[in-house]
């Protein structure tokens, strides 16, 4: 007697042997082949495409041809015809064996399959979504042998599905007779966590989305993803209107201590802008919000404690106790969030400590310091700057209080980074003459056409990565003493240094508005670059660490500075520059990550629970390399190499000193020993 | 070196040998011994009281003597004068062991005491609720080792209690650090099934109340119970208000398919009524409304569904398809009940069939026919009846649509029960005068005193219980022929009977407002208990049986009937009437049940799925038992033993049969056969 036909699946290698006429899903499943399927195998969600894979394949024995594997059917060219068949390809719920057969199964036909990540060093994405879709066909009732139909969808999910033990969401429950019976018994339903039905629809349903959102104190930012591609079908962001209750966190506790019950408005504030937020990246998506099926949120403590619900006086003073740091899931309605559908889940990433938020275990997430071979830096800046450190061996983390000096508060011509804003500074080392560029236009601020180009926007200030770029051009043209002083010696070269009170200040721009850097908003910077400095110096003696192979820079600042800039001011320890990159809004791609896989939600508990949290503010070593961080140069040798990069000669220190003999002093000074 | 000394507790006969000085707490739980605490044996609770027996107990080698115990200390001094020791008794959790003793422990101290009922035949209630509270100490924040005040919640109630796994109410996470703030890091917690964190107190708090409710489409009924002890502290009733949408469950059902959305307000307006409920037992009790934990529901499938927020339509037509048959757990918020404790969970029992609701469900744990080793029939007659029949071995269900006249209704002189009705009546068999009995006075018409004393009242109507009585009066007396016709030929021998139209008429009371039973009267009777007859007897068939060894009234109506009359009247199979039993409210005891004792929600569930559902509206056996049950003669043995119990001549037969022939005749046309 022949044997039955021979079949391996590509990638996977996975091989077996089949009756003529099985299925090639089936074939597949019983390897345990990772093919997806949202219609459990009807033909209706083109999920399960496969594609032949002709000729011989020795290793393992086969000559597969085309005429082993069964033509296309009826229920292909419906399909074909209705969404398109992609080319080449087959529905392997359709065709069936009959011979030997290698089968390849593409990317987009796994259901976990990687999203790959642009930047290198970033981990892909295993899409593995919290919620999932299964299409089922349920018994009709019979008054003779009477059960709920609830019971027969449950049994239907275990025939079809060979999912048990569910729980019914009371709001399916109320909805599902109608859903059964507009569906004709086939309906379809959305599981979460392979523990709760949470939805139903009416015959066969292929939408799922779900949403993952950055609660910043400033801004917040939501992503609409397709939770079967990983797909970011839309991206917006709002202003948090908490703002009205206060400009920084610390004032928005504040106003709660001072207020009681305040923490209602702010709460109520925070999820009416992400309730619109959802309205408008599913406009903008084009897709409903019943849809909408899950969202994730990342955000520090204080604003985690706010969307909760959860009053955040405790973290308003030492010991910083958090309610919670364990990841929390629950129903989207019992934080009154209701654009979305009203079955949605929601998963709240962990807080870390008191002032180490979710933010921060979104950046883990994102940037997988736990999982690296070299310890790194990973230094998210906001109003305070999250600073992760170590490798897959161990992993501090602490928070840094620099103020909001660096997202352009607290600087007298600062601004938030928007059109119009300067960003980028050059400062001629002889002239003492600026040239810059801002925001929305491509030319420097010398060259022909700049006038008209921002004529528009005007030049309206400067944004936090100027500010880096001009401070650190100041000091590198000797305009900035060492001690952060502007140096009044240098009026007499430059009319730009010009006396301002009992101080100096550097005219960057003349005209209207005209845009000083006053000697405060150089203290403001010092005060904000020393604190992050700090913090990341705190967690190197804790590792007992004196070098770093790596640093992230995460967050909008950190994207837009830099990095030599960032390190001629001393704000991050020495790296090689080639090792330093900026992953972006790290915080929102870990809300992203959550969303997507869900193992991932178990990693990060995992990971929260090794991480050594280290509160800055009682320690005595902060303080002291505060202190010793407040100063501007920077001797160490990956400097040298720096003020080459920046093609401008080595810059001067103190006033009083000889300008001739910088180098060998800086060396002897190093501020960060 | 001396042996540790001995300690044997009672009633539970375990015993070992512990070093002097362990508490005797202490000594119990590591023997398994039942013994309950809240405090966890800080002498807060008072729930662990034990008593010393004193004198030798030989079989276990033990003189126990009262210096083997130590003395009581300050912790019992303070809680004997604050909240007082039961007399001789001792805390055990402060009492030490000294030397060899014998200890008995009362069973208010076992946490799984029995609740004993006063009907012989119903099953004593263990006391085992689904909440359960859990004093515990928690560890304060450490800023050098920071977690969430919820995560050293569950470590102390792991350490504490050992308790594990559990999940946190977003509710309670949102007042958490307040409650561990004001109650000094020291505070109760309520936990579901060992499940859900539901509630935090400060400190130390030992009030759980729940609330069994009887959701009926006439009236709703709630007992408010004391978890620990099984105390039924408050009940209360209230007119269901749905009751302007529709008298009988039809019409409301009519009027949800003739008004879409109709539902909403059919669902908003049961609700309200149970918060107004709620509200009434905690004020008769004097508690808090948020010492309110647990409630569990039950009621008919449409209550239970329009309770639930579920379109009944589906339960107005065949296949009467439920939405759910389980059991179902949820949040009181979920079905927007407010005035309980906000984190209180709610049970409702399992519907069985689309006709038999969780009522039946909780008539079946009140009753318990599935531990039967009688073959027992079990009837709750309301708008419907619901029949069970069986034994341990074989449960079988039924409803049958006896519609409202067993409640007074579509009776022209009918009422409710309530003062004024008629309840008992008396007919003379000679005179064919009648005699009565109202509801609120003891005297019977006839009686001196009776109208004075019936004044205030008057007398209004008849009632459910009354109306039976009167017509199995008339057929005994005569004036009912065997086919229900109330026979003109009396109106000769006396002028109460006279005549109707084409009919006639008895002349139960002249007066304001006059009473008279009327054919049609008599007709709705015969069709209700013909209803009722053919379901139980449908499902002897089923079982196929020709006897019954016992027979329980459920409801308010088989608690008020003579069931001597029932039998007369061929409501019920016969059986020996010392064997036919009142239960009362069944169906809301069976809420209690599953309110007091969590395993009856599992042991529920057990039973549902293998009792037998007969769906009586498509069962061509139950149209011919019911036309055979029209009639009214029976003819059986225990007939004649009734006849002779209720102190009257055999009743006679049609008006055109010979009279003196109606033994042997009824024998030939038994109409049950």
């Amino acid at each position: 007697m022949a044997q039955d036909p021979l079949i391996v699946f590509t990638p996977s290698g996975r091989r077996g042997r089949f009756p003529a006429g099985t299925p090639v899903l089936q074939a597949a499943r019983s390897l345990g082949v990772d093919i997806d399927s949202v219609c459990g195998g009807r033909g209706l969600c083109g999920r399960c495409q496969i594609r032949l894979s002709t000729g011989e394949f020795s290793k393992h024995g086969i000559v597969s041809r085309g005429e082993n594997l069964s033509a296309a059917n009826q229920v292909e060219a419906r399909y074909d015809d209705k969404r398109g068949i992609r080319a080449g390809q087959r529905l392997s719920c359709q065709a069936r064996i009959l011979g030997d057969l290698a089968i390849d199964v593409p990317r987009e036909s796994q259901v976990h399959k990687q999203v790959v990540r642009k930047r290198a060093e970033a981990r892909d994405i295993e899409i593995d979504p919290a919620i999932r879709l299964h299409y089922i066909e349920v018994e009709q009732p019979d008054m003779h042998n009477p059960s709920g139909d609830m019971e027969r969808v449950m049994k239907a999910l275990h025939e079809q599905w060979e999912i048990d033990g569910l729980e019914c969401d009371l709001r399916v429950l109320q909805v599902l007779q109608k859903v059964l019976r507009d569906g004709d018994w086939k309906i379809t339903v959305a599981v979460h966590r392979g523990q709760v039905l949470t939805t139903a629809w009416p015959g066969f349903h292929d939408q799922a989305y779900g949403v993952a959102v950055d609660v910043g104190s400033t801004t917040i930012a939501a992503h609409l993803c397709k939770l079967a591609t990983g797909e970011v079908v839309a991206s917006a962001g709002i202003m948090n209107p908490q703002i009205r209750f206060g400009e920084d966190l610390m004032s928005r506790v504040s106003y709660v201590m001072m207020n009681p019950g305040g923490e209602v408005e702010l709460t109520a504030a925070v999820r009416e802008a992400i309730d619109t937020l959802f309205q408008e990246v599913a406009a903008e998506a084009g897709i409903d919000k019943d849809d909408i099926l899950n969202a994730t949120f990342v955000g520090n403590p204080i604003m985690h404690h706010l969307l909760l619900g959860i009053d955040p006086t405790e973290l308003g003073g030492a010991p910083f106790a958090l309610a919670a740091n364990s990841g929390l899931t629950f129903w989207a309605s019992e934080i009154e969030l209701s654009e979305l559908n009203r079955g949605a889940r929601v998963y709240v990433l962990p807080c870390i400590a008191g002032h180490v938020g979710a933010d921060t275990a979104g950046v883990i997430l994102s940037e997988s310091p736990h999982l690296s071979d070299e310890i790194v830096l990973v230094v998210d800046v906001g109003t305070n700057a999250e600073i992760l450190l170590g490798d897959k061996q161990r992993l501090l983390a602490c928070s840094s209080p620099t103020g909001p000096a660096f997202e352009g508060a607290q600087i007298s011509c600062g601004q938030r980074a928007a059109p119009g804003a300067i960003e980028r500074v050059r400062i001629d080392p002889e002239t003492l003459e600026p040239r810059y560029k801002v925001i929305g236009c491509d030319l420097w601020s010398d060259q022909e056409g700049f006038d008209a180009a921002t004529e528009a926007t005007g030049v309206t200030g400067v944004c936090g990565s100027g500010i880096i770029e001009v401070l650190a051009e100041m000091y590198l043209s000797g305009i900035l003493m060492s001690d952060g002083t502007i140096d009044g010696a240098m009026a007499a070269r430059s009319g730009r240094v010009r006396p301002d009170g009992r101080t100096f200040s550097y005219l960057l721009r003349a005209g209207e508005p005209e845009l000083c850097i006053q000697q405060n908003d150089v203290r403001a910077i010092q005060l904000a670059k020393a604190a992050l400095y700090a913090g990341a110096r705190l967690l190197m003696d804790r590792l007992g660490i004196e070098n770093l192979d790596r640093i992230v820079l995460a967050g909008a600042f950190g994207s837009h500075i830099d990095t030599k800039y960032a390190m001629v001011l001393g704000m991050i320890p020495d790296c090689d520059l080639a090792k330093v990159s900026a992953a972006g809004n790290a915080a929102g791609t870990g809300a992203i990550i959550a969303l997507l896989n869900q193992s991932a939600r178990d990693e990060i508990a995992q990971v929260i629970r090794r991480v050594e949290k280290i509160e800055t503010a009682v320690e005595p070593r902060f303080q002291e390399h505060f202190i010793a961080a407040m100063g501007l140069p920077h001797t160490s040798e990956p400097f040298a190499r720096l003020a080459a990069a920046v093609a401008l000669p080595a810059p001067k220190t103190g006033g009083a000193e000889a300008r001739g003999d910088n180098g060998g002093r800086r060396r002897r000074r190093n501020r960060n020993s």
